[in-house]
């Protein structure tokens, strides 16, 4: 967010050179605030601010700054202070950067580090984007088991500063090999000469490496955890996931879910909706919506089929996008919630009997209703466009058990095709809105014209 | 989520009364993985099981159960034992649990516990739904300003046991307002002497009692806060929300939002879809498609209105369903990436020229590749059903013009309907994908004909 509020103020300071207002500033805010304020400004303005401050606050403000003024200030920034910046940030936040940035630039700053920092943010640069190991940071505490607990809060005492939690410490053998870990409350409560083998709890909870984001964003959730240990696939610690990480890693999932409901493909990174170029947005919808135009011509063809029907009924065509309309609609809903349940893991494909009657009977009250209310508006309104020899109660009746039967079938189909994906291992997003919405165009409009013609054309 | 994979032991363990391995296998797992494994019994049997543990640990793994079981469960218990059980559970935990109840049972067990703790729950179960104060717990660490780090953590070791988190220490005055906080982390590299008011942050982020919970959570993810501390309009302090609540309440939120995105609505809370009763979801979903397939009605009068140009040119009537869908699905698109970016706060409703003119340029290059395929179509599988008198080449201009222009309105449509309700104060996603799909149907009907007149009808 860009607040605007103390843009005179800033540039004032600036202006007299008031590095001790600035800094000032700068430390009484949250680093969070300060960004929000800063982003607001030109980028040589942020970087003359930000010069203000301990490179240790500079680079947690930096991490705050939106994307887009980061990487106008990192093209900026000379090699030197640009290295002294990468330096001080957090591991994760760093190799985030370091991997948005064009490779010229990667090749450039990376000689101007520290070896062990080079090699840590190759590491962490190097896990596919999704995955736990892109998501984690070096950054955590790790203590070994036979020491005690006096000796423990010592340690971190001295090594956290640095560290992005210290609030749990990750007990390893010589390995590396997580065999626990204790909490900072764990380690204040026990007795200052207790072994920390005695006080950790070993019924640890931890994500793989190769584990996708959001399986380990729902970890740290379903066991309400401040950090989730990542390991490599021989159990050895590599990382840390925090639980600010994991609500940034839910809202972007989130963001994933709702575009592919509406048939939106791409990589789905939050804050982009403005920064995402008009063609990009092209491309990610271009595809769908193409593909579904094309199948909407089958439609057509079932239309065409009846020409004849139509033409002696007029009013079946009065009732068609009414028909198209509330088959989507119906369809669609059932598909959300199905699909979001499935996300939530509240059901599985095994539960596929259950949904279906569930759905069915919800399907067969919708039905009614809205078959109750086609045969009101053939009564009330359409008595008088029925084709003598034909009783307006036999046109309301077939009108009506059509609709019912476009409900009930799109309803059920809604549920039954995102398990069927879901069953074979897809996700089940994509077959929802959109598509669905097509496909029961095309099984709607081939009930409705066969029930009609079976009630009507004798 | 209920795994049966323990059932068969855990029975044994019972039929035994072996109540010392119960004990073990309860304590050696995470309270949240020992709940998933009792799901899969009987509530009696859970009962039995959770007698083998102490009230705290009870307390804690009845706290991860399933609603449902606990429901169950608690209409089973005697008054003294659900007393004590409600006086072992977390304060935020047992007014969410105290609000499910029935009004009786309610009235049966305030009386048995303890005054302190009955008028903790009389006022976390006060505050309305859907705000601050009903998620927040009573459960926190205060100081006062003027004692030293040693005597906070003494404090703190004193207390700690019983608080929902301890790392973080608000700091408050004879009133209880909120002069700042300390974390554990300041505390632990503080000198032991150092008063409390010289290490305390006091640029304190806090939410009020009556704000949004959707506000407050987003207010820990942006913050990246362990706890939020939550207050009384008159600044004093009453509660905190934790971490790990924000991630439940971001995960429901976001179901309400697609679940209004489908014209679902009713109370969206979370790990309910086979606990919904099928009568609720109907009721939940009738409306919208009701009002929906009477808006339908709409587009049917369309239709009959240009019944003659339909009867002249039978290919019209073969690409009404594709124009109708790719309306459909053009302007859900775009509403949808306009209404999470508004969830967001990516953009304001102050970006609506920007948001606009993206839009535009989006719809344009959808515009044109669809007119091709349309334009396409009608050269080469349509050439047949032109009628005497008239050239391909201008039905084909013809539908494809109006094609264009119905992706062009519907993705604007799109785009400004949410930016629209946004402005008036209400939540935009309930005009999104099927309020839209019925009006852009309406729109586009109209342009089709009237564009196909325009060209065709001489």
């Amino acid at each position: 967010m860009k607040i605007p509020l103390l843009v005179p103020e800033i540039r004032e300071y600036l202006a007299q050179n008031n590095t001790e207002e600035l800094k000032e500033f700068c430390e009484t805010n949250s680093p969070a605030m300060v960004a929000d304020f800063l982003s607001a400004l030109e980028p040589d303005e942020v970087w003359a601010v930000l010069q203000s401050v301990s490179p240790q606050l500079r680079a947690e403000i930096f991490a705050y700054l939106e994307p887009d003024v980061q990487k106008e200030l990192v093209e900026k920034l000379p090699r030197e202070q640009l290295a002294r910046l990468f330096s001080d940030m957090s591991p994760d936040d760093r190799a985030d950067l370091f991997k948005s940035l064009p490779e010229d630039k990667q090749e450039m700053i990376l000689p101007a580090m520290a070896q062990a920092e080079r090699e840590d943010i190759r590491r962490l640069s190097s896990y596919p984007e999704g995955t736990a190991g892109a998501v984690m940071t070096s950054d955590y505490a790790s203590l070994p088991a036979d020491i005690t607990a006096a000796e423990a809060i010592n340690r971190l005492r001295r090594e956290a500063p640095d560290r992005e939690t210290i609030y749990y410490a990750y007990v390893v053998d010589e390995k590396r090999r997580l065999l626990g870990f204790v909490s900072l409350k764990d380690l204040i409560l026990a007795h200052p000469e207790e072994k920390i083998e005695k006080i950790m709890h070993q019924d640890v909870v931890s994500a793989c490496v190769t584990d996708d984001q959001e399986e380990a964003a729902r970890k740290i959730q379903k066991y309400d955890l401040i950090a989730l240990p990542v390991t490599s696939p021989d159990g050895a610690l590599l990382g840390i996931i925090t639980h600010d990480d994991a609500l940034d890693i839910i809202t972007q999932e989130h963001t994933e879910d709702i575009e592919k409901l509406m048939a939106i493909t791409g990589p789905h990174e939050a804050g982009v909706y403005l920064h995402t170029s008009a063609w990009e947005h092209f491309r990610n919808r271009v595809g769908w919506v193409v593909a579904l135009a094309l199948l909407g011509l089958v439609s057509g063809y079932i239309v065409q089929n009846y020409e004849g029907l139509i033409l002696q009924f007029g009013i079946l065509a009065t009732f068609m996008p009414m028909l198209a309309d509330t088959g989507g609609n119906t369809g669609s809903q059932s598909a959300t919630l199905v699909v979001r349940a499935l996300a939530l893991k509240e059901v599985s494909v095994r539960d596929a009997l259950k949904i279906v009657w569930k759905e069915f009977k919800v399907s067969l009250s919708l039905a009614v209703v809205l078959s109750v209310v086609a045969f009101g508006r053939v009564a009330f309104l359409a008595k008088n466009s029925i084709p003598a020899g034909y009783s307006w109660m036999t046109v309301g009746l077939a009108i009506s058990t059509a609709l019912g039967l476009q409900v009930v079938t799109s309803t059920l189909l809604g549920a039954l095709l995102p398990l069927a994906v879901a069953g074979m291992g897809y996700d089940p997003a994509v077959v929802a809105s959109p598509a669905l919405t097509t496909l029961v165009d095309i099984t709607g409009l081939f009930i409705y014209f066969a029930t009609v013609k079976l009630f009507l054309w004798h």
